[in-house]
């Protein structure tokens, strides 16, 4: 059995091949089973038709043979790009020499990592204060042109006594990575306290002890936030074999207008596909089509950041979501799979906004939106922490969002009667079969994970499922 | 030494004076020491020399001589008003009769007072869901015209399991006091969850056990909330002595305009004002008239809802806002005195902006904001709950207040040259006596207490500081 990996992104100028090159195929083996991935993917087919360079300056214009782009448009009117040019890395590393230095978790440079790519556009930096309040309070952000963008989770920098005390006057100060190596600067710095338990209690509406977020994050970290204007020296990468399905929210708006989208949709999801969600998707597609869009694109959107420990390992999500488009549940023609870099908080509603939020900046003017979504159980309680229906409504009403088309979720369950999935109807519950926690194999050599969504959705998908499918 | 009561309140077509006439003078004396209140604030003078009956259905249209008021537009474009006409009271008594009935707590009776006098336009009832989760989310509610106004407290209606089963499919419910008299209606209602947790953590930031309102309201409330439109059977009365302070919205825009005022600047307080607030009101007006207004006029609104239990009771507060107004101390010939119906939260950033919402509706422009508003000890640890800034910060930022001019208030403590007290100074600040927890009679028959704003601003002027400065 041989490892074939595809490459799946264009080579754009602001492209470092090299670095996908370096690739630790090696390692490979260790994480990713060998199996060929995403090879028939056609983002690559597509990409390898068309090589023509784009002008990165102007990625939307320029790369548009003869339809204009429906793609909406980046909060705060331009997509962020922090990434500092190739030519003047140098010099910045050099002055970035003198600055007081504050080391970033794992955490942190995930978050570095959406901040400098404009998942969080108009956000240019870590949260200074004004706007630290202006997310805690309003889940959202006032423009100086009174416009208003929507800002649901505090996009902030913690740092401790020690360090606060270390960069004293400075102004700028340098970002490095848990092993020393430098990774950015951050310019015109604010320092303000970090009140944790406000900061939880106006995030996650708890402050319960056992919020994966909290204990990873915030419990251990300084009681200073510290917020200015953001400069990566390169782009980030995390050299784990998957950093080729991590396409930047302006890769995936030139390859949206490469494929001459009219519509895209995104839907984000931390777990495997399965049926369920294969039916939801497709079943979208058909809907765009006959509301007149003649090129919908699903923008299937794996969260690739921190997750709680129970939930499927990143590796194992994306060698699944490849198998999916490998035995064509999912039209490669149509689907672009790419990995989203922020880490997850799970905070519900609040939460939500960011994931729709953030793929507006992709070009998303769709976005899917399921039962409970970024949920969990309460950590101390025996209940859902969030009601599953707050999610989709305060989404519906979110301020910033309004542009955004927002696709309720439709719940999906096996028909005895038809024997395959199939969205459930109220008029014939009984031939409607809801299962939780338990996997079906609806064909032997089926590698979609067939699991109702009725229960909790797609939190119930644990890795030992997929496991055995894996063996169906 | 005899008791003279004043009506500060005119012959409007709207205004019940049976009620007013019928207030219980023999239980003042139990409340209110005999001396004179408000005989000096020139609302009387003014209305009673212009004795001209208003038309009620356009109040502000027909009550302006000459110039035509520059209030603000209340949120929403129209000023709510709830109460049912006299002359369909009957019908709606005898209609409500078959209707499940809900009980009401103190609480909820003044909030049913806000609601009904439009001070939370467009708020035309206690919030359903849709209403609760863009407060509880967003401060804010977003109108069908895609206007945004400020709503930053869930104003919600809390029942228990037993009220909700009795209800079972009504679509209407009577609402009752605690004796037991019907006092309106709630029409189309919904019925939803009452997650307190998250109401709490979302609201205040904190979930720590002590918190006045959450421990008087909510932790022994039910586990639903119920919404709906509110039709309010008379106005809400409470037979304190203190109803005629009670201005209604409306009566607060029509008496603003009949003094022809161009500027209104709210006032806020909930405790006795001091030497340094007046300073600080003195100093607004004299900075609008630098603006060009020609006649800005005060509203000093002390809150008169439920407040916790060592806060200044409202009665001795009010005896201490008239003696302000006698001694001269403040002109009453710009000043309006009037009770602000609404209970306190003591949720700081987010409470403050609910005040400042209100008092737009009543037709102030100007709002100013001090250290700390609406703030509190935390219950359960040594500080602040809030960080004394974030109050005007947020403010500033809050959706839906964009059109409300926010004044910060000014440091005010006892400068030792002037032998007053004025604004602090940084540049000679050794000539500046900050005092904390005590008072200091400026003049030994002052009846304004002399307390520093710094420390903690209104918080530490305790009950018996004001019966000390009684006896000065």
């Amino acid at each position: 059995m041989s490892l074939t990996i595809r490459l799946h992104i264009a080579p754009y100028k602001t492209l470092n091949l090299s670095d996908i090159n370096k690739t630790k195929i090696s390692s490979f083996s260790t994480r990713i089973r060998p199996k060929p991935i995403y090879h028939s993917n056609s983002l690559i087919h597509f990409v390898y038709d068309k090589p023509k360079m784009l002008d990165s300056s102007n990625p939307v214009e320029s790369s548009i043979p003869s339809i204009k782009s429906s793609l909406i448009e980046p909060d705060g009117g331009a997509l962020v790009d922090l990434v500092v040019p190739e030519s003047e890395r140098g010099a910045r590393a050099l002055e970035a020499e003198s600055m007081p230095k504050v080391r970033l978790t794992k955490i942190d440079v995930e978050w570095v990592h959406v901040i400098s790519e404009g998942w969080a556009s108009p956000l240019t930096g870590f949260m200074r204060e004004n706007e630290y309040l202006q997310s805690l309070h309003f889940n959202s952000l006032r423009m100086a042109d009174g416009t208003v963008v929507n800002m649901s989770l505090p996009i902030v920098l913690a740092i401790d006594d020690e360090t606060k005390e270390r960069i004293g006057s400075s102004k700028n100060v340098g970002l490095v990575a848990s092993d020393g190596d430098l990774i950015g600067i951050l310019r015109s710095i604010e320092i303000y306290k970090h009140n944790k338990e406000e900061r939880i209690a106006r995030t996650w509406g708890t402050t319960a002890p056992g919020l994966p977020y909290v204990e990873e994050c915030i419990t251990s970290a300084g009681n200073w936030l510290i917020g200015g204007d953001l400069e990566v020296l390169k782009p980030i990468k995390y050299n784990d074999g998957l950093d080729h399905y991590r396409l930047s929210a302006q890769q995936l708006r030139k390859e949206f207008d490469n494929r001459q989208a009219d519509a895209v949709f995104a839907f984000q999801l931390r777990n495997p596909v399965h049926n369920g969600h294969a039916l939801l998707m497709n079943d979208t597609r058909r809907r765009l089509l006959e509301m007149g869009y003649k090129n919908p694109i699903l923008l299937l959107h794996p969260l690739g950041g921190f997750t709680k420990a129970d939930d499927v390992p990143l590796d194992v999500r994306m060698e699944q979501h490849s198998k999916v488009l490998e035995d064509g549940v999912l039209d490669p023609k149509t689907t672009i799979v790419s990995i989203f870099p922020s880490p997850m908080h799970y905070a519900g509603p609040t939460e939500v906004q960011w994931h729709a939020k953030a793929r507006i900046n992709a070009g998303a003017n769709f976005y899917i939106v399921g039962r409970d979504p970024a949920g969990m159980g309460h950590p101390t309680e025996k209940r859902d922490l969030y009601d599953p229906d707050h999610g989709k409504k305060v989404l519906s009403m979110a301020p910033g969002l309004e542009k955004l088309n927002i696709l309720p979720f439709r719940v999906a369950a096996y028909d005895t009667v038809a024997k395959k999935m199939a969205f459930f109807d109220p008029s014939r519950s009984q031939d409607f079969l809801f299962i939780s926690g338990t996997k079906v194999c609806t064909k032997s050599d089926s590698s979609v994970i067939s699991i109702s969504t009725v229960g909790s959705e797609c939190g119930i998908i644990r890795q030992h499922h997929v496991l055995e499918l894996m063996n169906c």
